[in-house]
């Protein structure tokens, strides 16, 4: 994805806090390669919230640069997803950033929020996916 | 409201894409200040969607500035709600920025989307919010 | 460009306040297209900075939504540009939006910010585009 | 400070992305509050950058509601600063969310950027904080 001028702070640099709604994308890229898009989980009744997320900055990003997130599914647990997250700049591969998440299902649109077992299909190709590969967005 | 380091760019200054978030603001307490907070008008069914927005940037915000939004009614009509705003930055009282937003009022919840009228009683208190004057947030 | 789920709100549609955003990485990819992209743009002193945007919001975008912006150069002339647009929904080429804004050239990096003519090679790139034609982000 | 409704996501709560903005609204009230306000920091040649943040999400926060986040100095070290924090909703004091960051202090507008000491001053403050007591933001 490409860094958005809005995207940037007074530093010159991205903000830190635009990182997550990127591993946001690059979920929701991993969930469509894998044929499960998250607007239909949703509509099926179950949503993925995030529980914990970590980040390590590593080095700046800046308006213009192209950035690639590879997702490496780590574990998928009943209703718990983790997953790990690099980024890097396209073009020299530089190290931007680390991240881990932390996903929970849990029913959607009904209040209040309820944990809820992965569906049986997503849950197999997460499986698949970790000991495959990564998915890259 | 103050200026927080996300909302700045790497010009220094606010960007420009922020404003909106802040007009909502200010009409957001500006119907509370009525009597009408907007989460209990979605409750009751009314949501207000935004169909007009035009922005006048003047002078740039900067990261610690403290914004004043003024709201004023500038007419309300069956389903249709014109706000105009005043942007100026607390001290010093220099205008930043002017701006304008057409609402429609629609049924919250159902899809798809319809008009319906301003519910009665916010109908009628920014009528009067018309005649005798503005809100600050 | 496609939505992010950090873009929609609780009424399940965009935010209208993420436009902006869209609109200026349209104008970003417009001027890239050209051949000036904006960094280098910045980099030789010159910036680009919003003096007016109007926006007419037609039918909401959703998450999942492929969103396409039209650009269209208006008018170049001294220190100014004006640039309109329209939103499609990517697949049934729904009418989303519409939008307008005029830009100012002022010196980079200088406080204060002074307005300053387009430099000679992007102004007459985009002349050129009035002409010819759209370009699509 | 008060969720604004473009921080909520589809789900009808705060998007997880935006709680990043919100600890670093928190640090600059307690920056603030210990007399050294970030905005002359910068302007005297020292940023404060992220180098890692850890967020535990609890429960949801939603539109309408009023956050207050609790910061505590853990660490002051070299150009080292260790925050946490702990996100409640105002009213009932429910518990939201718990985060951490480490700062490093950087030297401003300088490229590359590089490390540099906690200016005295507020190197004192801070581990004077840590002793002490909290502050709210």
């Amino acid at each position: 994805m490409r860094v958005r001028y809005g995207e940037t702070d007074r530093m010159g640099v991205v903000y830190h806090g635009e990182y997550l709604a990127w591993l946001d994308e690059a979920r929701t890229e991993l969930l469509r390669a894998l044929g499960y898009p998250y607007d239909r989980l949703e509509a099926e009744g179950t949503g993925l919230v995030v529980r914990k997320a970590d980040l390590r900055y590593r080095s700046p990003a800046r308006f213009g640069d192209d950035v690639r997130v590879r997702v490496t599914v780590e574990r998928v647990r009943g209703a718990s997803l983790l997953l790990s997250y690099r980024l890097e700049r396209v073009g020299d591969d530089h190290h931007l950033a680390d991240a881990q998440t932390e996903l929970a299902a849990v029913t959607f649109g009904l209040e209040p929020v309820r944990p809820t077992p992965i569906p049986e299909g997503v849950r197999r190709a997460l499986e698949a996916a970790i000991s495959t590969r990564d998915a890259d967005a």
